[in-house]
């Protein structure tokens, strides 16, 4: 035994105590249900995945995020799961026994270590479900439809379903004719059209292929207005502008000398940049508004000459036939061409979800991701499905105030309290007997003064409260107290159940 | 992204397909629901605790087991929890303002890094339900109730609930009169009589202390026949005996030689053992027998001079009181005052569960552990309970076939086909009423032969398939087909839910 140890938890995590608990087992409840209705079924992977299984998958960036583990004399590698998709691709492979399509959904914690910030814990839960086998439109629809129907049944009634493919997004990708080094920054940037408008989009597609020459400027505190002025002459290779406008803003000879050695270092003509007839082309694409069907139809029209990105437009037309036969209305669901999504393995349809009534970004994250089981094994199974983020859902309902008043705030339906020692017994045979017909009941274990007993009841929430005494014991009476109704009845011992349940029920 | 990589698991885990999933829920809604009738509340802690927290906690054997985890540029030292036991003595220390008694559930894994082997793994779930905050007896009672509850509602006829107290076990140790070194010893050697019988303990006792001689021995390979002749000898410290014994072994007279150099540098003579007619009297007090009381009454004689003792006597005197009120029959609980139970954590009474259905080893354990939170905080709090060990319940519900048939082996209960193309809307439409009306219902992605799309459902196990055909839909009908009964039937369409609930209700 060592000495006293500060109770704490890990940097960016959290306890969630039962006031809480109960309401996110509400929230995973619903989900669960949600996901059974559409049959799919459970699976369990566990925590810990072989460092190997989660190595390039998710991208350089991701992948620092992942924690790692390890035990006494284990030779392994082991790390945490960063997510719920790849260990699905993982059991796919590992299991060929598993009927096909495999529709399984996972409800379970995942860790990333992310810099901690409001709403962003380092161990997180994921509600996944996924259909492994099928290469159906059906089955991205079918996702869409059980995030509709989650959310609903949570009571959100403005949300909006994002949808895009990423053969849309390649399609675009050619048509901007950029080199294949600058279509990660061209998707970066116009995957924020949402954040930073049209005017932003613009200034960061003007930035690509320039990210060396502005951490330089910017180490040396360049300002900022200045940094503006001076990408137009970065985009042309005109360093001698460069400097002129860098001793314009005052700094000093030294200082300016320093930035053009830099800037000499990177070879700038050798970085492409986008030119600004592509700058132009992309934004008006990006523009192109109107209903669903309007959009799509646009986008076969710009696209015209790129068949990936006819194919993705005919999958969304299809998706979006299905979602219409299922009658969901249109406002839940809009394509969005702008749209990318992080993750590097998405082949098709990709889906995201906002909530309108909450500040909180998505909440809902999926697409198709046909080739990643195909890390595992010699072949692959096209696959599809979502990860519905159940923290910020959770966040989001406490602040609008939107769980139902049967969830509570204990799990306790009624207290029996203990009148004397001697009595105690029987108090077990009433809790016993009320627990027997489906009523959550605790007994309180310590003979303390009755209104500390029914103090207790007040502080946690227990709505009924019984009593016994030996009044009530002589007579084959108990007396129930209604804490909420502030009333109470004596009624004979074998009514309790009946007389509770009543309350309960109006 | 990388090569292709083996799908694998870490050694010692494993994945749950569904089919053992659904198993695995049915029994965790089982123990949920009976944690929730009595009163628990749900907690979650993070899979990562603070090095720090769990240390000094389980004992250094139990320590080299604990998974340690960091991340990229991390500096807090991590470990995965070992229990749920620990992590909620941190909770309580680490919110002061949770409601006392504090009575909370958790259902979630724990990592241990043991050698597997047959049935053990190094993630498994843990069942854990505790009450802190109060010293009463009753809670005692009540964790043996819930045990009781949730073994007898899974199907277990035959299990018996065995019962000590840490106190008892000291004054057994006061008893026995021994130092406090051979404590540890003379406990583990008690806590095996069940495995090994009244003899297997006498030889035990007589080696306590004696370990490193012992080991000495075994290194060069002494037959076995020969150390246990030569315990007697070591016990005296009559090392002329040990020396002309080993040479009637046949030893050569080298390793006579190096072990009696061994043996000297031990310095036996103090290395205390414990006394001939210490282990006959504790014999004598591990054989007591008869009923509960009758156990009780016995250990209140032979340890009248052992106050401790006798108020762990006192202890389970007044548990088993209540356990007689709740009707609870005398065959599920045995005091058992050979029963040490592993983790020095425990401070009171202490249960295990032992189900006589299955060889299985202990599926509960748990007691009192008074002064836990006291590792984390100024004061601590009196806390019992227990964990419920689920994976050994499911393997035995398995190997007994316990499960009952509403289990099932899917979660889909109606599979609606997809008769062609142009109809698959409507079988869209089909699905989703079916899930209205409550039906976890899967809807065919393909449009392959009919007679596929049954085989499916019936390699599945999902008993009901709908179809919808162009004569269907004109006549507004459709078929069902019960195939565990291979019926078919087609009724109007609104009557679908209505003939498919009436099948699954009889």
């Amino acid at each position: 035994m060592v000495g006293k140890v500060e109770p704490r938890v890990p940097r960016g995590m959290r306890d969630i105590v039962p006031q809480k608990m109960i309401l996110r087992q509400h929230v995973m409840g619903v989900i669960q249900d949600v996901f059974e209705e559409f049959g799919f079924e459970p699976l369990q992977t566990p925590a810990l995945e072989l460092e190997e299984t989660l190595t390039g998958k998710y991208g350089p960036d991701a992948e620092r995020l992942i924690y790692k583990a390890g035990h006494r004399g284990g030779r392994e590698k082991l790390s945490l799961r960063y997510d719920l998709s790849v260990p699905l691709c993982r059991v796919v492979a590992q299991h060929p026994d598993l009927i096909k399509p495999f529709k399984r959904y996972q409800i379970a914690p995942v860790w990333r270590a992310e810099r901690p910030q409001k709403g962003r814990y380092r161990e997180f839960y994921q509600c996944d479900a996924d259909t492994v086998g099928s290469a159906s439109m059906l089955g991205d629809a079918e996702t869409l439809n059980i995030i509709y129907e989650i959310l609903s049944r949570l009571g959100f009634k403005k949300f909006v379903m994002n949808i895009n493919d990423r053969k849309i997004i390649n399609g675009i990708g050619q048509f901007a004719g950029v080199p294949e080094e600058l279509l990660g920054g061209l998707y970066r940037s116009i995957d924020k059209l949402g954040k930073i408008g049209l005017e932003g989009v613009r200034a960061e597609l003007r930035k690509t292929g320039l990210d060396e020459a502005l951490s330089a400027l910017e180490k040396v505190k360049v300002p900022g207005e200045t940094i503006d002025d001076l990408i137009e002459a970065l985009r042309k290779v005109d360093l001698a502008t460069v400097e002129l406008r860098l001793r314009q803003a005052n700094l000093e000879d030294e200082t300016v000398a320093e930035v053009m050695d830099q800037l000499a270092t990177i070879d700038l003509g050798n970085r492409p940049v986008i030119p600004d007839e592509v700058v132009e082309r992309l934004l008006e694409l990006l523009q192109i508004g109107g209903s669903n069907k309007e959009i799509l139809a646009q986008l076969r029209e710009w696209l015209a000459d790129h068949p990936e990105a006819l194919e993705g437009v005919a999958e969304l037309e299809e998706i979006i036939g299905y979602l219409e036969a299922l009658g969901i209305p249109e406002s839940y669901y809009q394509v969005v061409p702008s749209m990318v999504r992080g993750l590097e393995y998405y082949t098709g349809p990709i889906y995201e979800t906002v909530v309108e009534e909450a500040e909180l970004g998505s909440i809902t994250g999926g697409g198709r991701f046909d080739e990643l089981v195909g890390m595992f094994m010699d072949h692959s199974y096209p696959a599809t499905g979502t990860t519905i983020g159940i923290e910020r859902i959770i966040d989001a309902m406490e602040e609008l105030d939107m769980f139902p008043p049967e969830v509570g705030t204990t799990v306790a339906q009624v207290l029996v309290t203990q009148f004397n020692p001697d009595l105690v017994t029987e108090s077990l045979k009433v809790a016993r007997d009320l627990r027997k017909a489906g009523l959550n009941t605790e007994l309180y274990f310590e003979n303390d003064l009755l209104g500390d007993q029914i103090r207790y009841a007040l502080k946690k929430g227990i709505p009924y409260v019984v009593i016994l005494g030996p009044d009530e014991l002589a007579a084959d009476q108990i007396t129930v107290r209604n804490l909420p109704l502030e009333e109470q009845q004596t009624v004979k011992r074998t009514e309790t159940v009946g007389l509770i349940k009543q309350w309960m029920a109006t």
